[in-house]
C-alpha cells in the first residue's frame, strides 16, 4: 500500500471551513439512514431504524441466480447458493455495528463526505454461518495473506469505478464471530441491508460487513483496491500515508430527554428527576465505564452487562434536573483502557471521531395545575 | 380558521435563498429517511426503504398498556385494546405514500424546514380494520363536523407545544379505504411507522395518516391544532391564509439508469440501449399517461395498470443512449386532468412540488474489448 498507489481522492478531497452544508453533502445525508438517537431506548434497534451507508446503489438481486464464489488462492473452489449456504451451520449474534464516519460533520474543517451527526449505528440480530470453517473446507493455501471480499454494488468513487471491495487478513476472516450473515432480525435481508447475503465482521466499523457479497477471493499479496488502500485511512493530510481503520472506538450516547423542537431539535424538559438512559459500546473490548456529565460536573452511571460479546451496554443514572439551560454529556472507558476524548481528534477524512455526545436541555418549570 | 389563530410560525418562516443548506436542515434531513431512488425497482417498497416523517420523538409505547378512544360527539364512547381491534373486520390495501413536503429543497427560495430532493414517498401493503364501520357503532353524532386524530407523538412546533393531531372531514374519515392500520407488510408496525396503530388515509398526503394513534374525538367545529390550521397550507407568504393541503398531486419518478458517482450522485451510462423504468402516482385519480423526455424530446411511456386504486404504477420505455450528456425527464398526467408542471409552483411552506424529475446522465462509449 504506497503511498502512490493512492491515486486521487475525489470522495475525500475537499474540507469545508463553513457550518454550512452542500447540495452533495444532502444528497448522501438523505440515501444514507441516521437511527435518530431516540433508537437507543431499544435494546435491538428495530429495523429500519438502523442506519445505513450505502456507496452505490442497492442492487437489485436475483436470489435464484446469485452464487457465493471463493477462489484465488484456495485448494478446491466453491461456488454455493442460499440453499447450501442456509443448510451449513447456523449461528446468532447480537451485534452493534456503526460507520466509521459517525461524528464527521462535527469536524472542523469538515471532510466533505457523508455528513454524519451521531446517527450511525445500530444493533440487530445477525444469523448466519461462520466463515471460518468454509474457508478451511476451500483448503487456503498457505501462502494467502488475505480475503478479499466483493459486494454487487458497483460505481464510482474518487475517479476509480469499482464494485465495492474490502479485504481481511486471514486472521482476522477465521475469526470466531465473523459470520457470513443472511438473516437480521429473524428475517431475510432487506436489499438495503445486503441480500441475499452479506460479511458481518463484529467489532469492526461497517466499511468491514461487505454487503450483497458476491465473491471471497484468496490473495497472495495485500489488496490495494480503492476501499481499502485510499478511503478509511485515519490521514492528517492528503499526503500523509495514513493507517488503516479497523475497529470501533469506544462511544456512548444518551437518549436525549424531554421533547424536542421540531425545527431545532432543541430539548425541553420539565424539572425534578429524571432517568437518563443510553447505550455504550466499544470494539477494542467491553465498555467498564460511563460518566454522565452535567454542566461539567460527572458522576459514574449504572452500567448494565451486554446481550453478549459484540453487543452494547445500556447504562442510565438520575438527574434532578432544576430550570435553566443545561449541559448534559457522556463518556465512556472500555476495559483495554481507551476513552473517549472531550474534543474532537481531527483527520482528513472524517473517520472515527468518537468525541463525547454533549448537547443543551432547556429546563422548564412543570406547569401548574391550578 | 382564521388567520388570527395562525400564531407564530417558527417550522416555516425562514426562507433562504443560498443554495447551501443549514445545520438545522441536515439534522432534519438525517432523521426523515427518504428513499433512495432506486427503490423504485420493487413494486413494493422493501421495509426500511420507505420515507419517514416524523414531528417530534418516535414514541414506545406499551402494547399492554395503549387504547385507542373514541369520543366527543359521539353516543357511544368506545375504548379498545390491539386485541379488540385485530378481531373487527381485516382489510389490505396496497397503498402508495407521500409527503407533502416532498421536492421542497429544490424551491427558490428554500422554504427552511425538513429538506426533501425527490424520495418522500413509499408503497407497502397496510392492513388494518376500516375506520367508517367503527364511527357508525360510536354512532357520530349528527352535528359532528369533522374526527380529530392525535398521535401519541409530543413537542413543540412553531412556538406551540402539541401532540400530533390532525383532522377529517366526518365524509372523508367514512372513506371507504380508510384504515386504522397495525401492520405494514404482513408485520406489525415498526416503532417509527406508529406502532401499535396509526390512521392510514390512501390519496392523501401522509400528513393525514397519523401515526401513534391514541384518541379519534368528533367535534362539531373544525379543528384549529396547528398542524392543521397553521402547518400544512399552500400560502403565497406568510400573511397569506392559503389552502390546506389534502390530496397527493400526479408525480412520476424514474430509477436512475446507469450507476452514481459516489460523491456527486451523477449518473454514468454505456452507449447503447437502456431500459429506463419509473413508478407514477396520483391522489386525484388514476395516472392515464406518462411522458419520458431525453433532451427535451417527449415520448409517451408504456403504462401498466396499478396493483389497486391507492398504489402507483409502473412505466418503461427503451432509450438508446448516444455517447454525450443528455438530460432525462419524465412527466404525468392523471385521469382529473392533472399534469406535473415543468417548473416548480413555489409556494411559502414548500408544499406539493410536483414538478418534473429531469437529470444528467453521462454516457460513455462502451469500454472496448480489445
Amino acid at each position: 500500500m504506497s503511498r502512490g498507489a493512492r491515486g486521487p481522492m475525489a470522495g475525500h478531497s475537499a474540507l469545508s471551513t463553513s457550518r454550512l452544508i452542500t447540495r452533495d453533502e444532502l444528497q448522501l445525508a438523505s440515501r444514507n439512514h441516521a437511527a435518530p438517537l431516540e433508537a437507543l431506548r431499544w435494546p435491538v434497534t428495530p429495523p429500519g431504524m438502523h442506519y445505513l451507508l450505502i456507496h452505490f446503489d442497492v442492487p437489485q438481486l436475483d436470489p435464484e441466480a446469485w452464487r457465493l464464489r471463493v477462489h484465488g488462492a484456495v485448494g478446491h473452489e466453491l461456488e454455493l447458493d442460499l440453499a447450501e449456504l442456509a443448510s451449513r451451520p447456523r449461528r446468532s449474534l447480537t451485534v452493534t455495528l456503526e460507520c466509521a464516519g459517525n461524528g464527521r460533520s462535527r469536524l472542523d474543517p469538515r471532510p466533505l463526505s457523508q455528513p454524519w451527526d451521531l446517527g450511525a449505528f445500530g444493533t440487530a440480530a445477525w444469523t448466519g454461518t461462520p466463515l471460518g470453517p468454509l474457508l478451511a473446507e476451500a483448503s487456503l493455501d498457505p501462502d494467502a495473506v488475505e480475503l478479499v471480499f466483493t459486494g454487487a454494488d458497483h460505481g464510482v468513487q474518487g475517479g476509480v469505478e469499482q464494485d465495492y471491495a474490502r479485504s481481511l487478513s486471514v486472521a482476522d476472516a477465521c475469526a470466531d464471530d465473523v459470520l457470513l450473515a443472511y438473516e437480521m432480525d429473524g428475517r431475510p435481508l432487506a436489499p438495503q441491508h445486503g441480500y441475499p447475503l452479506r460479511l458481518l465482521v463484529p467489532g469492526w466499523y461497517g466499511m468491514a460487513s461487505v454487503k450483497w457479497l458476491a465473491s471471497i477471493e484468496a490473495v497472495r499479496t495485500p489488496f490495494a483496491g480503492y476501499q481499502q488502500a485510499v478511503a478509511y485511512h485515519y490521514q492528517h493530510d492528503a499526503a500523509d500515508a495514513g493507517t488503516p481503520v479497523s475497529r470501533i472506538r469506544v462511544r456512548s450516547l444518551l437518549v436525549p430527554p424531554g421533547m424536542p423542537d421540531f425545527m431545532t431539535r432543541q430539548r425541553l424538559l420539565a424539572a425534578g428527576p429524571v432517568l437518563l438512559r443510553g447505550r455504550a459500546w466499544s470494539g477494542t473490548g467491553p465498555v467498564v465505564r460511563v460518566d454522565v456529565g452535567i454542566d461539567g460536573i460527572w458522576s459514574p452511571a449504572q452500567l448494565e452487562p451486554a446481550a453478549g460479546p459484540q453487543a452494547w451496554q445500556e447504562f442510565s443514572c438520575v438527574w434532578v434536573a432544576a430550570p435553566g439551560t443545561h449541559r448534559v454529556a457522556c463518556r465512556a472507558w472500555d476495559a483495554a483502557g481507551s476513552v473517549q476524548p472531550l474534543e474532537p481528534e481531527w483527520n482528513y477524512q472524517g473517520m472515527g471521531n468518537n468525541a463525547v455526545q454533549a448537547f443543551d436541555v432547556e429546563v422548564r418549570e412543570p406547569a401548574s395545575g391550578a
